[in-house]
Parts: C-alpha cells; structure tokens; sequence
C-alpha cells in the first residue's frame, strides 16, 4: 500500500512536471522559465494546502527526491518534445490517477490538522488542481480549470466518496473506489465532452 | 457589539462572494472557475494576511461557516443575475462597510501578533482589498484597484484613524468613526470621480 | 561586515522598489498600484521564501525601516522619474549585487531551517528574483525572467560556488566570490544578449 501510494505519487509528480514544463516550452520561456513552470504545476497545489493549514516547510521541501523528479521531468520534456503526442494515453492514465490520489493524500493531510470535513475535502481538490492554475497564472492565461475541464468536479465526487466510505469499507478500498471514480468521470467528461459552463447546455459526445 | 461585527462579517463575506461570483459568470467560467472566484475574493485577502502573520491555519478554515456562505453567495448570484442591477445599492452599502471592517479587524489581528502599527494598518489594508487583486489575477485582468478606485486609500484613511483614536475614544466609537469615514471617502470618490492616477488631474464631478 | 550586509539589503531593497514603481508608472497605476508593486518587487521573494520555510511573521514586518526604505524609494521614482535613464547604471550595479546578496542571504536562512542544500540554494535564487515575478503577475504580463534575463542562472551560479566554497575560504570570501560571479556572469550576459531560449541559438554580441 505504501509503495503503491508512493508509486502513484512520484509518478504522479513527473507527469505533473512535463505538463508544465510543455507548456512553458509551448510560450518559448527560456530554461529558468521552463523549470519553474514544471515546479509549480507538480508542487503548487500541495505546497498552498500546506501554507494554509500552517504544515511549514511545505512538504516536498522536506525531501529532495520531487526536485530531482521534477528535474528529470523537465530533461525528458527537452529531449522528447517531438514525440510527446505518442505518450498523451500514458500521460492522461497517470494524470488522472495523479489527481485523485493527491485529492486523498491532501484531504487526509488536512484531517490530520484537525479541520472539518468539507473544509479538507476543498483542501483536497486544491492540492490536485491548484498546481495548473499556478502555472496558468504564471503563463499569463485564464486558469483553463475555470473553463473547460471538469477535472475540479472528478476531484470533488472522488474526495466526498473517500470521507464517506472510509470508515465502512477501509481505507485501501475507499481509495481505489475513489480513484476508479474520478478515473470514470473524467474520462466520460473528456469522450462526451462534458462543460460545467453557465448558461449553455452542456454539447453533446459525438 | 460582537453581534454588529459578526453580521457585518457575515454580510460582508456574502457580498464580496457575489462581487467574485459575478466577475466569474462575466468571464463565462465554469461552475467550479465561478466558485472559486466566489472564494478567493470573500477570503484572499484574510487568507494573506494570516499566512504573512503566520496565524495558520488560516482564519476561514476554523470555521466552515464562511464556506457555507460563500456557497450561498454563489447560489445566489446564480439564480439572480438578472436582478443584480437593482441590488447594486444594496450592495455598495455592504461593501464599503464590509472593507472597513476588514481594514479594522485585520489590524487588531496583526496587533495582537505583536508588529508595530505601520505595518499593522498596511495588513489591515491588505486583509480589506487583496480578495479583489487575487480575483483579478485569476481572471488574467490588471487588479482594478491599481487603477481607478480610491478603495484602498479610504481603508487606510480608515485604519489610521482608528488607531489614533482608540485610545481616545473607546474601541467601538473608533471603530464607527472609522467605518463612516471610510465610508464617507468612498462614497464621494464615486459621485466625484476621484482618482489618484498620476501626471493626470482627477476629473472632477459632473 | 554586518555593516556591508545591511548597507547592500537597503540599497538593494532601494532598487528593487524603484524597479517596481517604475514598472506601475509605466502602466499608468494609481498611487495605491504604483505602491504595491514597488513594495512586492523588493519584499516578494523573501516573503515567499518565509512563507516556504515556515519563519512567519514574515522578515520584513518584524522591522518597519523596509517598508520606510520603499516608501522612499516609491518618492523617488515619483519625483525623479525624468532622471531615471541616467541613473540607470547606478541601479544596475545595485540590482545586481542586490540580487547576488539576496541569493545568499536566502539560502544561509533555508540553511538555518535544517532543509538540504540543494533546496536552499532553489530558496536563495526564489528570494532574489521572485519579488519581480509577483511584480509582472500582477501587472498581468508574463514574467520577464521566464523570457529573457539570466539572471535566475547568474543567481543559481552564485548560490552553488557560495555553498561550495564556504568551508574552505570562509563566509566573507566565500560571499565576495559569490557576488563578483554573479555580476560577471549577468554583465556578459547584458553586453553579449546572451539567452538561455529553447530552440534557438543565442544571439551572439554584436
């Protein structure tokens, strides 16, 4: 279980990683540039979780290992750009998996702080979504989560269902229940096309 | 007194909540982007006023209450956008009052951590109008307040004159006098056109 | 030594406001604006890196004379705004010793926190050059630094020989190697346009 929470989450910060750093690329930053956006889209969310429940340092400071992973991220985004299209199934698997667990481990974190329950599970969604809108920020656009993904939602059903069966079915199944579900819901949204926007239906899939 | 200023918080989180919510539907973001918006302009500047004080976990997380009005606020401005017009007064009142009591509350808080009274007022400041500069930033426009309100100098104007006269005075007259002059301020800097832009003479009123 | 350390804080937190001001004046910012970002480029990255660490109240407020020395700084970009071409090399010099300092500076307090070195020299270069990303944020541009200085590199330079030269020669040689570094580094770089782009050759001098 351990290995596994810490498969998914070192995983979860490379992809996290060479998402910001194409981005930054894509806006032909220079080298600095390019790393910090990759920085700030693995680490953002969690590091502003743990500023506002007071858990100082922030948590990956405490361990260089998701500075070198960032790092590599960063070089494997150089060195692959070209072929990064051929690796967009991976990069979604482990980006959805990614957020859900880092919607459980903030959430968790933040019960640990002793908050209520629907304060850690906002807490939870922030530490999976914030990281983008960081780098978005950063990039000088419109956070694209205020827009067009319904990725804040997956996080926020995926989080509610965690707190609620926890205590009735553990937690290593709560988690996987969790992740399967944003998994699911995320994927329909992409397939169908999804939009939470206001004041216009939601188009149907194709 | 303790009714009066929680009210006035209350009241005050509900109408900056709906000054986000409305920026975000204006920008056509989705359910979660008009949330959000909702969030950061009700709590922001509370929110960076307790982190740089180090009064973690910040102040609106010990209490799920601000969430629950924020989520009304939103609900609210949902369902009567159209009318919002017709509220604006309304509106305008509880704001000001609103910023005022925040500009004071702040001060006190960063008073009670021990810094001096600049930088007490300055945080003051902060707490009452950086929900807005954080609305702004997210929306990817330069923070209004940069540009054509005297907002923040009427929140200044308000602190300072509070800090002189509490020992006079007594806590809650102060804390009127502060609130009417901000108030007063605001008020005619918008029947006038104040601004305080540089190398240009304010315009005056019609 | 002390004595020099202070004298390059003020100076550098000066320079940094005046940067941050002019920037505002250029934008056409209110008073209030044109405040802010002068504030926020000289005392942005510290408080950043306070925040990180969790060494709260931020430094700053625990001594009014930075925000006096801002204040001044804010007059004088105000008042000398004509004149300011022709200090432009007096401000360089400044800046950049200004940032070298800041570098170290920052990295001996993440070092004092007990966090690795690898992530205090990434809390020195943050210190030194993040003020001036908050700066273009909220001016709603892209940071400059993301595009086209080296300054960030000049800064990361300085932060590593600091960290490997201090036992051997001492903190005050070790700080002066540091510095001298930095400004080659960033005055070969302004003469010669060097970049650090993706993609593209740099440009060579001309």
């Amino acid at each position: 279980m351990e290995l596994f929470i810490l498969t998914i989450d070192y995983a979860g910060t490379f992809v996290f990683a060479i998402s910001g750093a194409l981005a930054g690329m894509k806006r032909q930053f220079d080298v600095f540039g390019v790393f910090i956006l990759a920085l700030v889209t693995a680490i953002g969310g969690g590091t502003l979780r743990d500023l506002m429940i007071g858990s100082t340092p922030v948590g990956w400071m405490l361990n260089p290992v998701y500075l070198y992973i960032i790092f590599g991220a960063f070089l494997f985004a150089y060195l692959f750009q070209p072929y990064m299209r051929k690796l967009r199934r991976s990069m979604f698997l482990f980006d959805t998996i990614g957020i859900a667990l880092y919607t459980i481990l903030g959430l968790q974190k933040a019960l640990a702080f002793g908050l209520s329950p629907i304060i850690c599970v906002f807490l939870g969604v922030v530490s999976a979504t914030f990281g983008g809108v960081i780098r978005d920020v950063l990039s000088n656009e419109v956070p694209l989560i205020f827009r067009k993904e319904i990725y804040a939602s997956a996080c926020l059903a995926g989080g509610i269902l965690f707190l609620l069966t926890e205590q009735l079915i553990g937690e290593p199944l709560a988690m996987a229940v969790a992740i399967i579900t944003v998994f699911v819901i995320r994927l329909m949204a992409v397939k169908n096309h999804w939009t939470l926007a206001f004041g216009k239906k939601a188009s149907g899939g194709v």
